[in-house]
């Protein structure tokens, strides 16, 4: 165990607070996880991005992280006033497919993205279906405190009850008053009591595809009910972290507590935490306003706002590049922006082990060491994590100068600076860092490229300049810069 | 829709039938998938790769295929005896892991060797354990038919009675009568009333740690259910084709027939469809044997049987390299034997490219296509279509050393035969097949290739030979193979 002071930031308490795990060494963390009945798009990569580096921490910390992030594949209401539809069902009889199929499909392109963007998968992926039966013990449990009440064959989780034994609304800061006296009067036709009451199981239409046999019909449950089960499920009564997206706060979490309370009698999550929202060109991302843009979208330059795609990597770097708690905004400038960022960045790393050590030392990893871990302590400040990298960058760009002289261990220290905050902490990978890629061994290939560098530095050295421009032009009309180094050496990185 | 008359041999009727789906143009398959308690291994991966190839060529032909391939992830009994105990459960005791946190670990990597196979994921991916409520509604029906019975919270389906009535072990060809007055007597604290008849449901022990309520007891059901309820709750009461491995004719595929017939009254599949078993050595595979070997150490090559790592691509193309009805014997020898013959079908591949087109033709294309397709409507006589893969490498060969000629129709006509059959059907990735490799784009680095490749010709010409024999003797160093062409050409390839 590395011993430090992490600070998150408690969205109940709206306080940063001093990380204490309810049981020493091991953490228990749930992240509500992807509607799988449609592409992925930013606002899946942020919260997955951001507590992936939370679990990479951790884990790095020497945290056993039980971490569960959802899936939900049934039952997510269209709208929270419960008379929307279920949004997967909805799409499959569009399309003609089986819902399962439909998830099927959008589950595997999540993989793929989560995996290209380097999120880390899980401990736990529960899907809400398949906890069928859990969801129909809990709302028993619920109807016996009286929290909620049975109408129609439906289910419902009565808040005014609730919210005057315990109070509803304390994490997303809601007025409740406000909330249950709503003016939306409730036609004659509603089940519900309140307005604000939701849907802990619903009877299924006749013609609703998806359905499990309940004591109270034929039906499905309700969309926020499958978080506090599965939580409980898999880490227990009360738990350390709950993240999601800020969106997420109200209703979803809002229900979430309360159903943790009526059931257990007790909040079950001692630290909420919240990424921020993501915005499109200075707008919230909107399929109606033409910015929706998926993952794959980003992947691949398919859409009208990028002039080119953006490597899975750019993506991760451009996130972390802001706090998790600020806002972003994508565009294809601030993408570009990025991309050159994380070139300088593998640049560096690269430049490492092209170093040459020197007896003494000018250097101070050990500082930037100091302030990596710091700005992690610090809520998880990526941002200055990587500003940090660069000041490290330009260490490395001193010392492959002449400027400045590092020592063997330095250079070894400079190194496990990278792989540590760079590859293992922030998730990114950065071309040259020596690994196959994909399963294809660019060793050889890269030996070729050093051969003919090699081949033009002996046409340099007989001044045969005709041979020496042409093998530069053509490596580079090939897609390969070139650069000569102080010490008469060649640098080459792709372009 | 390509017309064809596909031959299967259906294990039921043990002959050859001209294939018919039961819905015009549909086609509903169901194959037996991987208990997810330990690594994947060669016995995961022929039905995988079998039913895969059959999966491809039913979508090739025309067909819309929906392909449900399940994950047992709880109540897989030790033993039919049905006196084990949950195989998951326990591996998760004595790791003290969470069950789903262990199914989660080995369904990646499950998942992982899968994709570096070529195996196309199915369409859906049932869970047993997210279709309990149906095991729950299915066993009520055959108890409700008289075929089962309630013994002290466990449900065993009644062997006797439905064999009088229906006949049990058609499939498998067990003389049933033999089976039902075993000599091997119950004790008296056995369960059940005939040592044949299997858990449909089993009350679980205080310390089992994956349970559910039913109307029976707090317990998980039998491993044999889970196939009969997801195919029925996914293709219908009735669909076209059930695969899995020889091994499970008895007692498992039995036992869904019997559960199928006992609830619905009628088989539900059409064509019953089984892979032979591997051997290593000539030995069964085995942990207490040593002859044990994951997936993944086939991949790093990490087990004291095998002198080097294999690519997935040379697993895949040794298990098609036998007829799926065949057994396949693994060595490492006969691994270096599939390896180099892989190579030669890229070599074939990559030549294509590089072919000039004649004005006038001696190949025959056509008929390739067509022995291709005769032998996978032959029962998906895969060793076939490679052997015939080989004789147009042959003639490849021939047109590129000028004793054959072919049209540029006949060029296109060979690259859509590889395509066709190598890539789409067989499932083959050959290395040289232009896409980009994991992700990285080769192209610039083949680009260096070429150009070293260039600078040696002329310097050949040049009556440059030292030059000359250093490019090659670099090249080879870095571990390229260079050929030289009757044209005048270079040829390379990676060793």
């Amino acid at each position: 165990m590395i011993s430090r002071d992490l600070l998150l930031y408690n969205s109940m308490t709206r306080t940063k607070e001093l990380f204490r795990p309810l049981h020493p060494g091991r953490v228990g963390m749930y992240v509500c996880g992807p509607t799988v009945y449609g592409d992925g798009h930013l606002g899946h990569a942020r919260p997955a991005i951001t507590f992936d580096v939370l679990y990479r921490y951790l884990t790095h910390l020497g945290y056993k992280v039980r971490y569960v992030r959802n899936i939900t594949d049934v039952g997510h209401l269209e709208h929270d006033a419960d008379d929307g539809e279920d949004k997967i069902a909805k799409k499959a009889r569009l399309e003609q497919l089986e819902p399962m199929e439909v998830v099927q499909h959008y589950l595997l392109r999540y993989h793929r993205a989560m995996d290209a963007l380097g999120v880390l998968p899980p401990s736990i992926e529960p899907h809400a279906s398949g906890h069928i039966i859990e969801q129909i013990e809990y709302i028993k449990k619920i109807l016996d405190a009286g929290y909620a009440y049975v109408s129609d064959g439906s289910v419902y989780f009565d808040v005014p009850r609730y919210n005057a034994d315990h109070g509803y609304g304390r994490l997303s800061g809601r007025n409740i008053d406000e909330l249950l006296s709503a003016t939306r009067a409730l036609d004659g036709q509603s089940e519900k009591r309140n307005p604000a009451d939701f849907a802990l199981w619903k009877k299924a239409a006749p013609e609703h595809i998806m359905h499990w046999p309940s004591p109270w019909s034929e039906g499905f449950p309700g969309w926020h009910l499958e978080c506090s089960v599965m939580s409980e499920k898999y880490l227990g009564e009360h738990f350390d972290i709950h993240g999601g997206g800020m969106d997420l706060k109200f209703p979803h979490h809002e229900c979430e507590i309360a159903q943790s309370v009526a059931h257990n009698g007790s909040e079950a999550v001692h630290y909420w935490m919240h990424n921020n929202m993501i915005t499109i060109g200075g707008q919230k991302m909107g399929k109606s306003l033409g910015n929706f843009i998926t993952l794959d979208q980003f992947f691949t330059g398919t859409h009208p706002l990028l002039t080119r795609p953006y490597a899975p990597m750019v993506i991760r770097f451009f996130i972390l590049q802001a706090h998790y708690r600020g806002t972003v905004d994508f565009s294809d400038e601030a993408l570009q922006g990025a991309e050159t960022a994380l070139r300088r960045l593998t640049d560096g790393w690269r430049r490492i082990a092209h170093l040459k050590p020197s007896a003494t030392s000018d250097i101070d990893v050990a500082d930037l060491e100091r302030r990596c871990y710091e700005a992690l302590d610090d809520d998880l400040n990526t941002p200055t994590v990587i500003a940090t990298l660069f000041d490290a960058c330009r260490v490395v760009n001193q010392v492959n100068d002449g400027t400045a002289r590092a020592t063997a261990a330095d250079i070894e220290a400079l190194e496990a600076l990278f792989r540590t905050f760079a590859f293992d902490i922030l998730g990114l990978r950065l071309e040259a860092d020596g690994s196959a890629a994909g399963g294809v061994d660019l060793a050889p290939y890269e030996g070729a490229v050093e051969l003919l560098l090699e081949m033009r530095r002996e046409a340099k050295a007989a001044k045969d300049w005709a041979r020496c421009d042409m093998i530069r032009d053509r490596l580079g009309a090939l897609g390969f810069a070139v650069k000569d180094t102080r010490d008469g050496g060649t640098e080459w990185s792709l372009k």
